[in-house]
């Protein structure tokens, strides 16, 4: 993964959800939870990515870390900036924060 | 609007996210909060819809109702049946609660 993707700031383990297979972002986000010890891992995505970031969060609680984590938070948000045509652009971001039990 | 798409039961304001046109979602929110009087209006959606109804919260609360309402609480879930072919699918839910400040 690219740092992009994949990044950690001190306690903060993040996974940026885009086009890649899908397993890979659910298997980043469990092996945050096991093999690298998170208690917390955040997932964010903007988007037509919205939809793929909340199935990420519900495959990696209900079916791989079943009864082991949970999602903690939801926030949601959207950035403006003007596009090439210098339209005004309005995009949707959501970040859901995991957190083991 | 249908039953399905726009329900209320008591207090309750729900607008389901479909295929309709953007704005019609968005102005039904938006109705509700301005000429129902509604005090929270629920968005809830499911599957490729997901994103829709990030938009839909987003565009209502930051465009149309600008500091009037808010995001008060999201909650994500996911839905398991079989399909035709008795294979296990899981469907993504997600409910937007939007509040008056």
């Amino acid at each position: 993964m690219t740092d992009e993707e994949h990044s950690k700031s001190g306690d903060e383990h993040t996974v940026f959800i885009g086009s890649k297979p899908f397993m890979n972002y659910v298997t980043g986000v469990v092996m945050q939870f096991t093999t690298q010890g998170a208690n917390e891992v955040m997932i964010k995505g903007r988007g037509k990515f919205i939809t793929r970031c909340v199935d990420v969060a519900e495959v990696a609680s209900k079916r791989f870390l079943t009864d082991q984590i949970e999602v903690a938070d939801v926030k949601l948000d959207s950035e403006a900036f003007k596009n090439k045509e210098g339209r005004d652009i309005r995009v949707s971001t959501i970040e859901i924060m995991l957190k083991r039990k």
